[in-house]
C-alpha cells in the first residue's frame, strides 16, 4: 500500500515573537518526526504570527522573519516541512515555504488576498502567480493558503490537474460562531470535486481582537472527514492517507512526472519516495463536539487568556456591579487565568442596591476569587461640590450619572497602574451598539471580553457556565434573574432607555452582522420607528466605539477592525 | 480663437449628507453657469463625501447616492458637469459622472485604487477598465480620478492618445505637510509629457482624521500653473484654456473624431461646440502662498472646525494646564470657532504651580475666551482616602499621578455631558508616540487637535500664531519658555522621563513617518540605546493609542487610520 503520513501542527504563534515561534515550530517538527510523518505543516505566517500588520513595514522584521525561516528549514531533517512566513524581496508575499533535508525546496505565494472584514491583505501583500505542485516523499502535493481554497478553480483545480494527490491548505482563519460549518462544507466540496485528499490546517490562539480556533480537518477524496484537531488548543493531527485508494478514484488525471508542467501547475521535486517501516498510528482522539454556546464560551476564554498573557500580564481586575455582564466576565477570566489571578472590585455608590454588593460577594465566593470593596461616595460628593457652581440651576441627568461611572473607572485604573494588573471591561455588544456605556467610565480598561457578545447571549453563556463548568452555579440566581440596571440613579433600569433586549438583539444582528439596512430590516417585521431609532443610535455612537478597548470577535461582524464607519456623517438609516 | 472655459468647484462635502451635498453642488453649478463655463467639475465622491467607508455596505446609501446624482444631472443645463459619486450595480466603483443637457452622458470608473496609508479603496471598489474621452462643448476631455493621475501611462496617456486636449482629474486628496509640492510636480509632468491642459481639482474641509486642502490647480501643456484655488476654503476656479495654442503644440496626435476608438480610449460625444459670446473672465485671485507652518496651522483650524461642526457641536472646552499644548489648542479652537465658542477650564491640584494658573488666565484673557477654575483637591483627597488601605505600604508613583489626570478628565467630561460641548484633548504627537499621557485622563475627549503635531512643531506653531494672527502674542511668553511639565508630582519635568524633544522628534519622524527601523535610524547618527528605547516605547504604547480620540493628520504618517499596529506583539525594534 502506498500511503502518506501527514501531520498538521495547529500552533499558537505570537505576533512578532520570531524566536518563540521558531522554538515552538521546531518542537513540533521533532514531535512529528518521532511519529515518522512524511510532512508536517504549520499555519499561515506561523513564523511571524498573524496579522503582523505594519510590522511588515520594518525591514528588520522582514529580515528576521527570513532568518527565522532558515532555522526552520535547517530542522527539516528526515521530514518535509511546510510553514507560513512572509516572503520579502522587492515585494512581500503571504507565503508557504516547503523544506526538506535541511534545504528550502520551494516557496508558494498566496494568490487570493482577502481585503474585507478583518482582513487587509491587499495593503501588504502582492498576489502570487504560480500554481506549483511539490513531490514530497514521492507524493505530489498541492500547497495553498487560506482564501486560496475558497475558489473552485485556481489554484486547487489547476494543482490537481498538474497531478497533486493531496491538498494542504494552511490558514490563520479567525473564529466566529458558525464559521466552522462553512469551512467544512467548503473543504468537503474542494476534496470531492477534485477527488483529492484535502487538509485544512488552522492556527490557534488569541491575537488582539481575533481568536483562531484550530479545529483542523483532513478530508478524503469523497469529501468525508478522516480526522479532526482540537478546538482552541494546540494539537498535532497526524493521519495516514491511502494513496492507492486515491489512484483508483482519479484515473481521469494523467500520471504526472517530475519536472513537467501540466497547464499552469509546475511540478517541483522535493523528496523521493522511500520505503519506511513505521509504527502504526494511534487514531487521533475525536474532539468533543462543542455546541454553539460552549464554543463561544471557549473562544472567550482563549482570547481573554492570550490577550492577557501575550501582553505580559498575569493578573486581571474587574469591576463587579452585581450585574450579569461583570459576572460572566469574571467567570471567563477565572476559567482563563485561574482564580488566584482574578480580582473583583465592587464600588458601591449611594444608588447601589444592597443586593448588588451581596450578589457580587457571593459570585466571588463561588468562583473563589478575591474581592475588594471600595465605596465611591467620598469622591462622588467631592465632584458634586466641585461642580456645584457650574451645574447650579441645571437638572440632574446623564452628566451626574456618568461622573459615578468615571470615578469607578479611575479607581480600577489606579489599582491597575499600582499593581500592574490589567482591567477587563464588562460591556456587551448590545450596549456598545447603543452607546449605553460611559466613555472613560465602565468603558475604561484594557480588554473588553464581551464586546461582541449580545446581551441575550450573555444570559445564555451564564446559564451554560452554571450548568457545565465547575464550580457549578457560580453565577448567583439573583444576578441572572434581576432586571438589568446601571444603578447610576434611583430605580434606573436598562429597559427605561433601551428596547427589550430580545428584540433589540435581533435588529442589531440584522443591521451590524448581516449589513441589512432600514428598508431590509423592516421587511423582517420589526417596528419601523424602532428600527430607525436603533440604526441612528448605533451610528451616532461610533465616536464611543472608536475609543473603546479592543475586544474579541465571536460573531460574523464585530465592532472593531472589521467594521469601519466614519464618525462625522449624516446618513443615519 | 477656440477656447474652453473650465470651472473647478472645490467644495466641502459632508459624508453621508447627500441632500446637503447636492444642494451645494447645484449652487456651484448655478454659479459656474453664470460665468458661462463650458464645464464645471466637482471632487471625487463629492455626492457622498470621502471616505464613506462601510456606509457603502448599505443598499439604501448607494441608492440614495444614485438618486442624488440624478438631481445633479438634472441641473446640468447649459453647462456640462463632472461629479464624483459611487457607481453601484453588481459591483461598486469610485466613479465620475459626466452630465450635460440634463442627461447622464457617461460614467468613468477609477482605475487605480489606493490601498495603503489612510486609503482602503480595494476594500470597497472594483477597478475600472475603460479609458473614455468625452467631447464636451466640442472639446475632447479626459476625466480621471485622483490616484489615476499618478501613473504615467494609464489612463492619462491612453486618453491623450485618443485625442483628449484637457485632463480633468478630480480628487479627495487629504492634506499632509509637503504634499502639495508632490502634487504640483506630478501634474506638471503629466501636463508637459502629454502636451495637454491638466486640471487638478481637490476637495476641501475636514472629515474625522483627514483634512482636504483644496489648492486646485490648472496647468498649461508646458506644465506651468495657469491658475490656483484657495487652500482650505471652498473656491470656484475658472479659467479660459486656449485650445488653438494646444493644437499647435500637439500636431503629432491625430485629429480625433466622435465615435471612433483610438487604442483603448473610446470617444463619447457629450455636447457640440457652440459659438458663445461670453464676458471676459476676471483673473482668479492668486492665493497667498502659505509657508509650511502657516499651512499646518490652517489645516488644524479647518480640521478642528469641521470635526466640531459636522458632528453637530458648536462649542468646545479645553483643559488649560498652563502648558504650551493646551495653549496652542485653545488658539486653534478660537480661530476655528470664535472666542465665544471656546471655554478654558483650569483644574489646579496641590502640585500645580501658581504660575500655571496665572498663565492660563492670561492666555484666556488674551484670546477673549471664558475660563472656569475648578480645583481638584477635594476629589484628589477623596481618592487617596478611598484607596489608602489598598495602597498602604506602596511607594507613590504613576498610579497616584494618573488619578489626578483622570479626575480632570472626569470634570471636563461632566461639563461636556451637562452642556453638550465637545472636549478637545491637547496631547501632541511626541507624547502620543511615547505614551506620555494618561488614558481616560488628559486623553479624555472627543477630538485630539495636536495628535499629529510633534512637540517641536507645537513651539513653532505657537510662535507663528503669536506673530501672525490677532490678537498678537496671545500665548504668554512664560508658556513658551518654561520647561514642559505634567505637574502631577512635585518638581516634575517632561525631561525626567523623555529624551530632549529636539532629538526625540527626529527619531520619531524617522521611525513613524519614514518607516525606518532601528538599523536604518542609527546610521543617521543617533545613539543606538536611545533609538532602541524609543522604538520599544512607541510600540509598547500602541494600546493607549488604540483608545485615543481621533485627531487630525498633518504629517505623511499619523497615529490613526493610516498606521496599523498590533497591540499584543513582541518585535520591539
Amino acid at each position: 500500500m502506498r500511503s502518506f503520513r501527514l501531520a498538521l501542527a495547529q500552533i499558537n504563534s505570537t505576533v512578532g515573537d520570531l524566536q518563540g515561534n521558531v522554538r515552538k515550530i521546531r518542537d513540533y517538527i521533532d514531535y512529528a518526526r518521532d511519529l515518522t510523518a512524511d510532512l508536517v505543516a504549520f499555519p499561515e505566517t506561523a513564523i511571524t504570527g498573524y496579522p503582523a500588520e505594519d510590522l511588515m513595514h520594518k525591514p528588520a522584521f522582514l529580515r528576521d522573519n527570513l532568518a527565522a525561516l532558515q532555522q526552520v528549514v535547517q530542522a527539516s531533517k528526515e521530514i518535509a516541512v511546510v510553514v507560513g512566513f512572509v516572503d520579502a524581496d522587492e515585494d512581500i508575499f503571504n507565503a508557504a515555504a516547503i523544506a526538506s533535508n535541511g534545504k528550502l525546496a520551494g516557496v508558494y505565494h498566496k494568490i487570493h488576498l482577502p481585503t474585507y472584514g478583518v482582513f487587509d491583505e491587499d495593503r501588504y501583500f502582492r498576489r502570487g502567480e504560480t500554481y506549483p505542485v511539490y513531490i514530497i516523499a514521492g507524493t505530489p502535493i498541492a500547497i495553498n493558503i487560506c482564501e486560496d481554497a475558497w475558489y473552485p478553480v485556481e489554484p486547487t483545480q489547476i494543482q490537481r490537474e498538474a497531478g497533486a494527490e493531496i491538498l494542504v491548505n494552511i490558514n490563520a482563519s479567525p473564529y466566529h460562531s458558525g464559521k466552522q460549518l462553512d469551512r467544512e462544507r467548503m473543504m468537503a466540496t474542494r476534496a470531492s470535486d477534485n477527488k483529492i485528499y484535502a487538509a485544512y490546517l488552522n492556527a490557534v490562539g488569541g491575537q488582539d481582537e481575533l481568536v483562531f480556533d484550530g479545529a483542523s480537518m483532513i478530508f478524503n477524496p469523497e469529501g468525508q472527514i478522516l480526522a479532526k484537531g482540537a478546538s482552541f488548543e494546540e494539537d498535532l493531527l497526524v493521519s495516514d492517507l491511502d494513496l492507492d485508494a486515491l489512484l483508483r478514484s482519479r484515473l481521469k488525471y494523467p500520471r504526472m512526472r517530475t519536472g513537467t508542467t501540466h497547464g499552469l501547475g509546475k511540478v517541483v521535486m522535493v523528496s523521493e519516495f522511500q520505503e519506511k517501516s513505521r509504527p502504526r498510528l494511534k487514531p487521533h482522539p475525536t474532539p468533543t463536539s462543542l455546541g454553539r454556546t460552549a464554543e463561544i464560551y471557549q473562544a472567550l476564554v482563549t482570547g481573554c487568556r492570550d490577550y492577557v498573557v501575550k501582553n505580559g500580564f498575569s493578573k486581571v481586575l474587574i469591576g463587579l456591579s452585581g450585574g450579569i455582564d461583570s459576572a460572566l466576565t469574571a467567570c471567563v477570566a477565572t476559567d482563563a487565568l485561574g482564580k488566584e489571578n482574578v480580582l473583583g472590585v465592587t464600588m458601591p455608590s449611594r444608588h447601589s442596591s444592597p443586593g448588588s454588593i451581596d450578589d457580587s460577594v457571593l459570585l466571588s465566593k463561588n468562583l473563589g476569587i478575591e474581592i475588594w470593596t471600595i465605596p465611591i461616595e467620598p469622591a462622588h460628593s467631592a465632584f458634586q461640590n466641585m461642580l456645584k457652581d457650574q451645574f447650579a440651576g441645571t437638572v440632574a441627568g446623564v452628566a451626574e450619572e456618568n461622573i459615578q461611572a468615571r470615578i469607578r473607572g479611575n479607581v480600577l485604573m489606579a489599582i491597575s497602574n499600582k499593581f500592574s494588573w490589567l482591567v477587563l471591561t464588562t460591556g456587551n455588544k448590545s450596549e456598545m451598539a447603543m452607546g449605553y456605556a460611559t466613555l472613560y467610565g465602565d468603558m475604561a480598561g484594557g480588554f473588553a471580553v464581551l464586546k461582541d457578545v449580545p446581551k441575550t447571549m450573555v444570559y445564555e453563556l451564564c446559564r451554560w457556565r452554571n450548568a457545565n463548568k465547575l464550580p457549578a452555579n457560580a453565577v448567583p440566581y439573583n444576578i441572572i434573574t434581576k432586571p438589568p440596571s446601571a444603578e447610576l440613579k434611583p430605580n434606573q433600569k436598562d429597559a427605561d432607555s433601551l428596547p427589550a433586549y430580545d428584540v433589540l438583539d435581533q435588529i442589531l444582528k440584522a443591521y451590524v452582522e448581516e449589513d441589512l439596512d432600514y428598508g431590509e430590516i423592516i421587511t423582517l417585521g420589526f417596528d419601523p420607528a424602532l428600527v430607525q431609532r436603533t440604526i441612528a443610535t448605533v451610528d451616532r455612537n461610533e465616536y464611543k466605539r472608536k475609543q473603546a478597548a479592543p475586544g474579541l470577535r465571536v460573531t460574523s461582524k464585530a465592532f472593531g477592525m472589521g467594521r469601519r464607519f466614519p464618525i462625522a456623517q449624516r446618513f443615519l438609516r
